[in-house]
């Protein structure tokens, strides 16, 4: 899954830190305004802490490239953008993914750095976004998704945790409080057209269209100014990001939450059910993830 | 109008505090994590000082329930969700009212503390709300509504006052500058579809569907784990809720309008036209408002 | 253009100030309490020096009457709103605006005290609107458009300069992060139904009856109290303006941008290929506006 193309940037890190051999996602640029980062993690796109790792290499890349302008991000897989996070695969290595270079925890980090670089970022969504999956799109500028085929969702609630990655603060600030409350607490998935009604999208797009019109969108920006882009988006960043210390505790509920014996049982038995795997629970995740819960 | 189920809470209040008879509305447990209030104060749902009063006494029970997950507030009365305050009804009881635990007037008490109970309040919409019917469902946290039989709005602004529970601060965070100035400012009825494309309400669902879906939504909500709910909603309060000072100005400006001779005068004659009784005047509030108005 | 109607105010500056004339739109009083501007600046009402004087004119009247409740911006164009202000029209005029009353920078005060006056503001918008065109319907209190006949745009990022009068901070509140940078970033035409969906206008009215519908909103607002109006007017400006030390840099950044040699080449370009004239080029901008960028 290496790059196929690329295009030198004029700051002499050139093209050899980007066409480093990836793993979970392949990074193709073709011009040195535009780079396209296409997932595909096998069998469902989870998100590892192989994943955090090289999107923190990656986000690191797009903050210093002078040239970039645009940054598209799609899945290899119609069915699933990003699935979720993984928590069962490589725990220590998630434990140890430490802090980023903001000083705030890995995956927080990443995403922050993602939506505050200099880049216009945009998820191009096909199939399902749940978890961290809904939270790492939630963190693009842009979002455009498949008329027919999308499923976002944050389904920890359902799980019994807090989603840890920015989602609160974020959905907050979109959709408004009655909205991102809905997604947030009754947790189910939500469709191309509530996702795009409820603004959790920016519109939707058929989904014969949707890479075409992505592309357009896309040529269009690498061809204009880099410094009234990364000016502009600056001031937009003021009034709708969320300061640093309201991410934090979000994460640390999460743990506590997670690391509760019901839950971990909850989990577990969703394992067993078929999540991580290429399954119908994955398919149906927002209304399946009822089997899990405790019997009360 | 007593509750028909009470399910015991584990907190050793039981059911006793829930039991009571109120007089306003009907309250039904049917699980220790759900519970049903129905609103039913012929002819048409006024709020008046009974209701405020009734009503902070079951904010603190919803507060203080370790158990509860989620609680609907509907109505019995297929036309009339909650009219409006009934400004004529117990004026001296009404003033009398005073301050609720928050220290905020009694009125803005109850709704801050719904608000930011550790519960999730659905609006469950069916009919007309008006005035302070509708700051009390813009308190609730999510709001579905009947597609063919919803209006909603703030006339207050029509009859020379200014919305005094809080409408201002959270239409503004809700919908956004220019549609909540709409909202407020021209201060007609909206109907369902105009209330969802704005955002006044989460969604709208088909009039003969409405309740099988809020049951739906309600029975998810009352398996998940409290803990998660509630840290989960309290990190969307700290971003949409409005400050406890914004909140207690425009009630005193609505009382300091409401008691110039001009609007004495202009809620008299509304009062003839039928204000407050299950008239035609009602059905059409935001339209026949202007009847009231002094000649030009 | 002078006015045709001019009903006198209670606070002694009469019709005088108001029936002057203006050059570049004209003011219809038909009561004391509304108003009618309407832009006519053939061939497609630009925003000049001119404009920018004379709207400062206006609102210092409209801030000051305390009989007028409501003032309506149309245009006698029907194929331009506002196209945008002219960069190229008396560039010395422009540079000599200087500040207004609020110490801010002429265009910037202009449509910040519009957004505060103690009157409803309302856009009843026909055609195009872009740049400064699009911030001036952004500073007012509602907007209504044209379903048919709609189009709005920030284009200045492809021009590679900034949008300096408070289109981040206005857009960013008003439709949410996602849709703010897509109108600002992307920088192409938004029709009428995209508009309404992201809610850059308040609604869509069918373009025969526009103007109705926009009277009976009118001379609603024209009947009500003025105090209760301009009350509740000021807890949502509380909530959603944004600060003025956010505007001043935006226009500095706007100044610094354009003063750069490529961009002047590139507004001359766009100039040659018919720029501020009633042209192909201002009809289709949002897509055309490629045709002026430099060769990659």
């Amino acid at each position: 899954m290496n790059a196929t193309r690329m295009n030198a940037s004029s700051n002499g890190r050139g093209s050899d830190a980007w066409s480093q051999s990836w793993t979970h996602f392949s990074v193709d640029r073709p011009s040195p305004s535009y780079c396209r980062v296409t997932f595909e993690h096998p069998p469902i796109n989870t998100i590892t802490a192989t994943t955090v790792a090289e999107l923190t290499e990656l986000v690191g890349l797009l903050e210093q490239d002078p040239d970039l302008n645009v940054v598209v991000f799609d899945s290899a897989n119609r069915d699933f953008y990003l699935a979720h996070y993984d928590v069962e695969n490589e725990p220590d290595r998630t434990a140890a993914l430490g802090v980023g270079p903001t000083g705030l925890p890995a995956w927080v980090d990443v995403l922050v750095r993602l939506s505050r670089a200099p880049v216009v970022s945009i998820a191009s969504i096909r199939g399902r976004a749940r978890g961290a999956g809904s939270e790492f799109l939630l963190a693009c500028d842009l979002r455009f998704a498949s008329r027919e085929n999308t499923l976002l969702g944050q389904f920890e609630v359902g799980m019994g945790v807090v989603p840890g990655g920015g989602s609160m603060a974020r959905l907050a600030r979109l959709v408004g409080r009655g909205r991102a409350l809905e997604i947030l607490l009754v947790a189910d998935d939500f469709d191309g057209p509530r996702a795009e009604q409820y603004g959790y999208v920016n519109r939707l797009i058929a989904d014969d269209q949707l890479d075409a019109e992505v592309e357009a969108i896309t040529s269009r920006l690498a061809r204009f100014d880099h410094e009234a882009i990364k000016r502009t988006k600056s001031y937009v960043d003021r009034v709708t990001l969320p300061g640093d210390s309201e991410l934090v505790p979000a994460l640390a509920d999460f743990r506590e939450l997670f690391g509760r014996p019901a839950q971990r049982a909850q989990w577990g038995r969703l394992e067993e059910l078929g999540l991580n795997a290429d399954s119908d629970l994955e398919r149906s995740l927002g209304r399946r993830v009822l089997e899990a819960l405790p019997d009360t």
